[in-house]
């Protein structure tokens, strides 16, 4: 069942009955992408969040110049949206396109909110989950700010090696601060 | 009464009885510090949330050349900690240290979780708090990797008027990502 990542990542934050859990995913729309599929579209309103089951989407943005950059992926078990547009029910301020094939579950903003009214027990999930995100952008920007451009490829390689195999250089460059032709010579040395 | 700021604040975002709030506060203790106080230090247990009665806070580190790096700043009705060591009761990555003078309520990670078994409605407040925290921090990020480093401050100065006139330009450019000599240049234009 494709709903089962979520119910699991749901129970390892809060505890709810099966027969919650399966009234929760009906909430949720599933939707299988191609690679390079785009979710949503900046500059029309922002009314899904994304949770991954499998696959990896980016938030993204094309720059002045034109180029298109990096602001966050998603990969299993992540939700992405651009939030602050979602929770305004504003124009995103960001693209969302699969990186590779993904199957996704997307949710409308009445939809979360009936969802949150109905099991405020997912407060406590969601909470816990934007706690984390923050955390992490914070620690994200001080990365960006702290060390050598090289070092931030080298410290991000050592703690995702994974992801480092997995996403196109091109993009990885881009949510790195760092251009694709500088990511390629130091992957090279 | 010095908490009225923190009851105020919850009341925009959740109802709860005057006697739910008042025996909310009570899970806060209240300082009052002077300029350049530090109330959290890089390297040891970060036990403790903030949230900005009167004043600025900043969130910082020493990077590898001894420069103090902005990552973000807290003024009234915010919330500031290094949000992932909280959580997982870890050596903060950050320093924490009044701006000015500043009136604070702090809560330990033991209180904090006391508070939210007792009063699961504050769930929801704390996960609107973070989802827009969250969210404000990708359109820093985007911000960030978007625009020429003067552009940054001017669309800065342009959203925050009272905030550059508040802070000093030092922690301003390091939050920017500029360097002060660069910033005080850009300002003279």
């Amino acid at each position: 069942m494709t709903e089962s990542n979520l119910i699991n990542h749901i129970k390892t934050y809060i505890t709810l009955s099966e027969e919650e859990l399966s009234e929760i995913v009906l909430f949720f729309d599933y939707h299988s992408y191609t690679k390079k599929e785009i979710l949503l579209f900046a500059e029309k309103k922002c009314d899904k969040l994304f949770f991954v089951i499998k696959g990896c989407l980016q938030l993204y943005f094309i720059d002045g110049l034109g180029n298109q950059k990096t602001s966050q992926f998603a990969v299993e078990n992540w939700w992405l949206t651009d939030f602050l547009a979602f929770q305004n029910q504003n124009q995103s301020n960001f693209n969302i396109e699969t990186v590779e094939a993904s199957q996704v579950l997307s949710i409308s903003f009445s939809k979360y909110q009936e969802l949150l009214d109905k099991f405020p027990k997912m407060e406590k999930y969601f909470r816990t989950i934007y706690e984390t995100a923050y955390g992490s952008a914070l620690m994200r920007l001080k990365y960006i700010n702290s060390f050598s451009k090289e070092d931030i490829f080298f410290r991000f390689r050592d703690n995702f090696p994974e992801f480092v195999q997995r996403v196109p250089q091109y993009f990885l460059a881009s949510f790195l601060g760092l251009t694709p032709e500088y990511l390629s010579e130091i992957k090279k040395r």
